[in-house]
């Protein structure tokens, strides 16, 4: 196993790295940092066999979460939703009507499966073409360093 | 640009390289090698801005191109199909009801517009969340060396 990038994460994308490695188990592909509208970045948004979308929002610290002021609009992007923190964070803060994953660097356990909103079938094609295309940017970038002067957009 | 890795590409993937390159010019995201259905592999796969998906196979010599007796296939899984060659390629004994992309290792070429054969709807909703599991995957893989391991399917 590579570790030499880790030391480079932040808390949060520690977390990221073994929520993305435990979603595999339930087949589910990952990205992370995924933009769904201007000024929103999702933490992790993962892709089921079926076209399931989760995202996935990771808070290293109390304040962390205090301060995010914006989570619920994340509701509309996804069918499930879950916070993904580390065994010492106050998890009895989190809102109780939304998922729960218990993480680490290496991996991690859903502890408490999100309540599914089904998105509606044109929000979900939409959000799958987001996703295909961010992944695949992701994916070129690290195979082809020379691409960046190609990128026009974002 | 980074040109360490380049050394390792067969003659396609050079082709692919500078192909995937290119299409961001026209805002198509690219992935290689992905797996349309068992025993078929797509060089590269291309996502446009509206959905569109293009497939693009890499020919690096006349034999190259001689031993496929299985791309007319591809033309199920995408709206236009194009063969992308370098220079030395006698380019006149590819089909003329096909795209063609001149390419080298840097960047490349549109020569003729692949003509346009639009997917129904539902195989494009399939062929999209092929692409983004396959992106995904690549893009996993790249940012985590870890994650082999983790990964129970293809």
């Amino acid at each position: 196993m590579d570790e030499s990038n880790l030391s480079n994460l932040m808390p949060g994308q520690l977390l990221a790295r073994g929520v993305c490695r435990h979603l595999l188990s339930y087949d589910f592909v990952s990205v992370e940092e995924l933009v769904p509208t201007p000024g929103r970045r999702v933490d992790v948004m993962a892709l089921g066999p079926k076209g399931e979308i989760w995202i996935i929002e990771c808070k290293s610290s109390r304040a962390d979460f205090q301060s995010d002021h914006k989570w619920q609009e994340y509701l509309q992007w996804c069918d499930r939703y879950f916070w993904a923190v580390d065994q010492e964070f106050p998890s009895e803060i989190l809102p109780g009507d939304t998922g729960l994953i218990m993480a680490d660097a290496y991996d991690a356990a859903i502890l408490r499966m999100g309540p599914e909103h089904r998105l509606a079938p044109a929000r979900r094609k939409v959000m799958i073409q987001k996703f295909a295309r961010h992944a695949a940017r992701r994916a070129q970038a690290s195979r082809d360093r020379g691409v960046a002067r190609f990128n026009t957009s974002s």
